[in-house]
């Protein structure tokens, strides 16, 4: 499950598939507030749509849009809270929850960190075999994320074995070494 | 109930009160998760405590401080997450929840604006006859939320009136202007 974070439009992608093959769409579509409503109650509306799909759809994984601080733009704040939201649902129901940026998810699906939003639509209808990008741009965008981290996560995954296993070694070796010191005489 | 949202350290104060009377602290707090742990688990060890201390409290109300885009720091996503879930768990229990600007909480509880946090946490000690401000600065600053609040609740709740009242008139207004509109021969 893919999320493109925000409380005016919030959008999300469900995917099925193995990492190499092709993966098939099962969602995209958005979640909307209305920007007369209280901050709290649109986060509230987000928080039981999300809830609703995880429970329908019972991902593996949940793959959100990193925000960031020097996107200078009004929306930031109300983008930000809900991503919170969406972190708080995907960890309380035990999903790999992760984070990608959008360079990352432009490169994974297109090969150029910096193609624009037809370029990932056009792709994504490619790789999912659909007849036209799914709409409006920001389900796109969440089916984007989902099939990013579909195709990162077993490297994602690689890494940090690779990083778990030096740790192991590294602590071994500290072990050996504080060992050692010990047997010396006093 | 007040509170200073943040990932690192979440600030919250809950005082009992009447406007216009001298109100008394009721607990300074902060509640904190560790920077190496993960923003989803971050932000469930935020909601926990905050639902436990509604439960503890049932305050009336919640003012919580409102986050800016135009603070330029590296935490303010993480703090906007966070205040996204203060948001959400005030609104879910049902809670009035305000927000307060950082210039409005110091002009309420100094008279100045622009007062430092030392002046804040001076005057909130004398406010709340305490022996010493609140520590750390961040449960100073819920508690200086919450008087805010007491204090601005009732001009706040004047003001919400007043609209109504207008608008009702307005619609009466219009109402009158259509059936008459309507009794016009055609």
């Amino acid at each position: 499950m893919g999320i493109d974070p925000g409380l005016t439009r919030c959008g999300i992608g469900v995917i099925e598939g193995q990492p190499g093959r092709k993966p098939a769409l099962l969602l995209a579509d958005v979640i909307r507030t209305p920007a007369a409503m209280e901050t709290g109650q649109r986060l509230a509306a987000v928080e039981r749509s999300l809830v609703r799909y995880v429970a329908e759809y019972r991902p593996d994984a949940l793959a959100v849009e990193r925000v960031f601080a020097r996107r200078d733009v009004s929306s930031i704040i109300g983008t930000a809270q809900a991503s919170g939201v969406v972190l708080l649902v995907g960890t309380r129901a035990g999903l790999a929850v992760a984070q990608h940026t959008p360079t990352e998810v432009k490169a994974a699906i297109t090969g150029n960190g910096r193609a624009d939003k037809a370029q990932v639509g056009q792709m994504v209808m490619r790789i999912l075999a659909l007849d036209a990008p799914p709409k409006p741009a920001d389900a796109a965008d969440a089916v984007a994320l989902a099939v990013c981290h579909l195709w990162r996560a077993p490297a994602i995954a690689r890494i940090a074995q690779a990083q778990q296993r030096r740790d192991l070694a590294e602590g071994r070796a500290r072990a050996r070494a504080l060992a050692a010191e010990r047997r010396k005489p006093a």
